[in-house]
């Protein structure tokens, strides 16, 4: 497992509790996947590979903290009793969500690799990813429901289908050049901002938080979430597979519209976007290599990934507004670090 | 909506009562699906064209009014007041998750016909397909987390699960021509009967019966899947897809063995298995009609359609044994009817 996080000095002890809470998750993910068939058992196995950054679980238990009504009376040293199973339960129902769309859009991208190893698609079929995908998500929703109230399964039951929404939006704009920042931001808000913004309420439930701070950590996460994909979507163009650890240079095959693009063509002289409206419409095959290298270059007369870059600061620097009504603790501190890292992350 | 039923008269109210609550279950599916995104409120709608049989509904319903503590004690004309909400929900939830599958399910089938009407996958392509599947998952277990108790979506994340673990035991047998009667009904146990099994132990749930009750129904609702599967599978060799209403013959093509073909595997002379194992094989692109024919015809010669039949009919005897212990009242007679009506349908 790989942490999201660089950690300033001060909050070292907080990112390392996070750190063993995130293997107790992870414990919570296993268990719950665990079965007696072994064709069952192999393919999670494999899942298991696909961990990552754990961002939503992180967020579960950092907001879980930061968010707590007892933080401000609490040692530093005292926080890990701050957390409880129905943290951990929530990290992994939000983590088996995310890992069930990272699965199907492995499937819908036809994409080759994840966490630096062959996606399910590649190694056992497009079949066995698509079932998979569906146990993952039945069992996050089993999961969910063994906490004591409806809460958290009325929240990630929500997400889930502004999730999918979001991708069906998506879907529907394939190939659409003419698409607008408005109606990207509007796709993104669904497709993935939604979930992390849950994560972070989720957190909330956890603790017992009151409902202004609920909302106001619904709101850093959805900020979080945006400049989240923007970077994505950047790192798409720019990252090299074997750094970002998945199948890159995906989005322009697929026709999707990117922050970066989107900017180059409402900025670019008009021969300029004509030339790059040709390369998007052929990004296609053989000529796919080449045409993601002009495209780069075109992006970067325009300042596009800067502009895009920036747009995701902008984002940042809202989702930590909001943490200005937390006590001012460790633990808050470390969302604002986690926040910050969105930003720089090449992975 | 077509009902599952050919009713005797004394029964009449009761099923017309049934009627009249899937109408209402109709209406909760819909309102839950209903979405302001144009592309999204397309696909929900061509969804809405799938609806067939509505079993699982039925049997939340008529087992809810069966199993009611009070139903003894209430005369016919009243039965409706013992139908509540509850019962409505549960009945749009595992009708939501069955309509997850069948989309999945014709993604991986490559199926062209549902419900005599295009399937989703050839319509507006897997992509889509994928997607709304998730969309319908997500929505259902959202519906179900309205529910005041989380017994319910317990039952249901738990057959999700059990389904799932079904398809992919069922993916790892494709084209394992020596898979024994044993192992095809652990695999129908789970990919079909678990589903049907938990609609049946919903309308328990629903209307709060005993634990014995719910553990009877369970197993009543159980063999009537197993049955239901039986039935599918000669319907798949021997329909007409004008009248099935779905893709037929797709299993021969998919490598799925169902109990005809094991049947007669199992029975027929040396070389006449030889020759059937040779068409299984070759069951692909031009020569698949003129395989199928021929498959057919063999496994007529081993009275395999037969013994298949007779197969389901022993465990809807059974299913109907689990009855016993149900207070005689029209609502008991109507899941004996239900029961029946899965031996004879011919969609």
């Amino acid at each position: 497992m790989q942490g999201v996080l660089d950690v300033p000095p001060d909050v070292l002890p907080v990112a390392a509790l996070l750190t063993r809470q995130l293997l107790r998750v992870e414990e919570v993910f296993d268990q719950q996947l665990a079965s007696d068939l072994p064709p069952v058992a192999s393919l999670v196995k494999h899942v298991e590979n696909y961990r990552g950054k754990m961002l939503r679980p992180s967020l579960v238990i950092a907001v879980g903290l930061a968010t707590h009504p007892q933080i401000a009376q609490t040692p530093v040293a005292d926080y890990e009793k701050l957390i409880t199973r129905d943290h951990l339960v929530m990290g992994a129902v939000v983590e088996m969500v995310h890992m069930a769309t990272l699965v199907h859009d492995d499937v819908l991208d036809d994409a080759e690799t994840r966490r630096r190893g062959l996606t399910v698609n590649k190694l056992r079929g497009n079949e066995a990813a698509v079932i998979l995908g569906d146990y993952l998500i039945a069992s996050a929703y089993h999961l969910c429901s063994t906490l004591s109230t409806n809460d958290a399964a009325l929240a990630v039951g929500r997400a889930s289908m502004v999730t999918c929404a979001g991708e069906l939006l998506q879907l529907h704009h394939r190939d659409d050049f003419s698409l607008d920042e408005p109606t990207y931001y509007e796709i993104v808000a669904r497709k993935t901002a939604e979930l992390i913004a849950t994560a972070a309420e989720l957190g909330c439930i956890a603790s017992g938080s009151d409902p202004q701070t609920r909302s106001a950590l619904a709101r850093f996460g959805r900020c979080l979430g945006v400049a989240f994909q923007v970077q994505d979507d950047i790192l798409d163009l720019t990252g090299k597979e074997s750094v970002v650890g998945k199948s890159v240079q995906k989005d322009m095959e697929k026709g999707k519209m990117t922050l970066p693009v989107i900017h180059h063509l409402a900025h670019a002289s008009p021969k300029d976007r004509g030339r790059t409206l040709n390369l998007l419409e052929q990004a296609s095959g053989d000529q796919l290599h080449a045409a993601q290298r002009d495209l780069v270059r075109a992006l970067e007369q325009t300042d596009s990934f800067t502009a895009a870059r920036t747009g995701a600061a902008t984002f940042i620097t809202h989702a930590k507004r909001e943490l200005a009504m937390l006590p001012q603790t460790p633990a808050r501190t470390l969302l604002q670090v986690m926040a910050e890292s969105v930003l720089t992350r090449a992975f």
